[in-house]
């Protein structure tokens, strides 16, 4: 029966600052991907509704069921975009009531990280625990945060931004108007940033290298290239990023005792060298050392598609319509 | 009848580095309490033992109603305590358990701010607020987080640490180990720090008059009796102390998006001259301001009486002896 059928599909997009990747789910399994497509992002509120449309309609040619969205910052409970840095000139758009009229679906949206934690919560690396937090490492530094079985939002949705934890004040500044926030250090971009800096100090001639002869050129993925070929410098950078990583997961231990830590974004692609450094460095600076069971630090199983697969599953359950079984 | 007016009563314990205050309550309001004593914290896990059930005879003699412990440090889900730089010599301690065989009452145990928790988000300052943190600022800074309406723990019951969140990897080291955490600023012992360094400086002469001519001398409460006696320099120093304490809310909202923040602990007792500042102070600090609501500070309600009574609440609870009507 076609309807059924449809009803049991949802469609969920991870809208990033330059590229939205979506995906279908079947109800019965929303982990599960069935068909995948990837669309630039559209610069402005206008373009931005348009091309999820044109994603959706890609995706999903025809169908009814509900559509998902994780988008990079501050949504509210009323699934009202407020404002996020990496997508410029679009502010306040209600976003879920805008999209479900244009598709006359169902519309959900949520903080992007917030959805990747939806997805490794319910059927990835932090399934089974009640308690942990999800971190993103990426161009900036992205959470979600479950308690007591729940994805948790706070008292606005706001819930879930320690990238912007002031970490050092008399760090570099922040576009978000502070000075030092943890994702100035612990993201991929800050990776980037260690790394230029080393190398303009003359420390990394080896990273330079690979990253075409200029200190300005280095980057994150050139530092991890490096230590992977043995690079000794490059791997005193890399254990500087890992101190900085560890001091804000350290800080967030301390704060909600999480059952586990999983970690996503495009650094953690670099799992090999990175987690155990990271598994290795965090006990240090919890309080209490040694009095305390350490907590698992594991890479989020569902990759880039995270965001995507939790945008479906939040669609499914804000729509009412729970995983069938048997359809 | 005497067994069922005594179920009517708990006691509640707050355990301090220095003191140990206890109080009475009646079931069927514990935030108003019946009587309340003092005495000095013993050193060493057996006396300390001793200590409390002389406490709780002198409060509630003869009597077999459920007993509450707050005490500074990390507590386990099964009631024992772990370890607290407060409490030197008493490691490992299954506090619920020894005290409950040495009394013959129910005994329950938790973190002290986790308890001041338990009573302002009942009866008190937080009060209606199912999203929120207690920040305790006294000579370091506890905390205890509300979140969908229920005081939380954790995958271990050691949630709510905030006092040892690094903010300043160059900062003065930390008893716990770590450099630059949040309460060697933003707590009492911090802004009495703050004083110090600006009165060795030279620019505190007014402050140092009121410690008795000494900069090493410069307290908190100095600076606090300065600048409300309009002393400029003075001014300055508490508004770099406000400006700290900002930094970690402002981290702590980024985090959480609590509904209220409620601000205990013996700094607050200056209420007059810090609340205004520190709601000043905040918006600035947080991530999106202008998109979002501005989160209420307040004061706590209970006082110095906050831990007691969160303890005697728990003792209700955990005894399976809901407040009953009455009696």
């Amino acid at each position: 029966m076609a309807a059924s059928a449809d009803q049991a599909r949802a469609v969920g997009i991870d809208i990033g600052g330059t590229k939205m990747l979506g995906v279908v789910v079947d109800a019965t399994d929303p982990t599960a991907v069935i068909a995948e497509a990837r669309l630039a992002t559209p610069v402005g509120a206008a373009a931005l509704v348009d091309g999820i449309a044109e994603l959706v309609e890609v995706l999903d040619p025809g169908g009814s069921g509900p559509v998902g969205l994780g988008i990079p910052g501050l949504i509210d409970g009323g699934d009202v975009f407020r404002f996020g840095a990496n997508l410029p000139g679009v502010i306040d758009l209600a976003v879920g009531e805008v999209v479900g009229t244009r598709l006359g679906r169902p519309v959900a949206a949520d903080n992007d990280a917030t959805c990747a934690t939806y997805a490794e919560f319910r059927g990835g690396a932090g399934a089974g625990w009640s308690d942990g937090i999800l971190l993103t490492l990426g161009t900036g530094i992205g959470g979600g945060i479950v308690v007591g079985g729940l994805v948790r939002h706070g008292a606005n949705g706001f819930a879930g931004e320690p990238g912007h934890m002031l970490i050092d004040p008399s760090g570099p500044p922040c576009p978000c108007g502070r000075r030092g926030c943890w994702e100035r250090y612990a993201s991929g971009s800050g990776l980037g940033r260690l790394g230029r800096d080393a190398a303009l100090a003359g420390r990394l001639d080896g990273v330079v290298d690979l990253a075409g002869g200029e200190p300005e050129g280095v980057r994150g993925e050139h530092v991890i290239a490096a230590v992977r070929a043995g690079d000794h410098d490059a791997s005193l950078v890399l254990d500087e990023f890992v101190w900085w990583v560890a001091a804000g997961i350290a800080n967030l231990v301390d704060l909600l005792d999480p059952g586990v830590v999983v970690l996503g974004g495009g650094v953690i692609e670099a799992e090999d060298v990175l987690l155990p450094r990271i598994e290795g460095a965090v006990p240090d600076q919890v309080l209490a050392r040694g009095h305390r069971p350490v907590v698992p630090i594991v890479a989020a199983h569902f990759g880039e598609r995270a965001g995507a697969i939790g945008a479906a599953v939040l669609a499914l359950e804000t729509a009412g319509r729970p995983p069938t079984q048997g359809t």
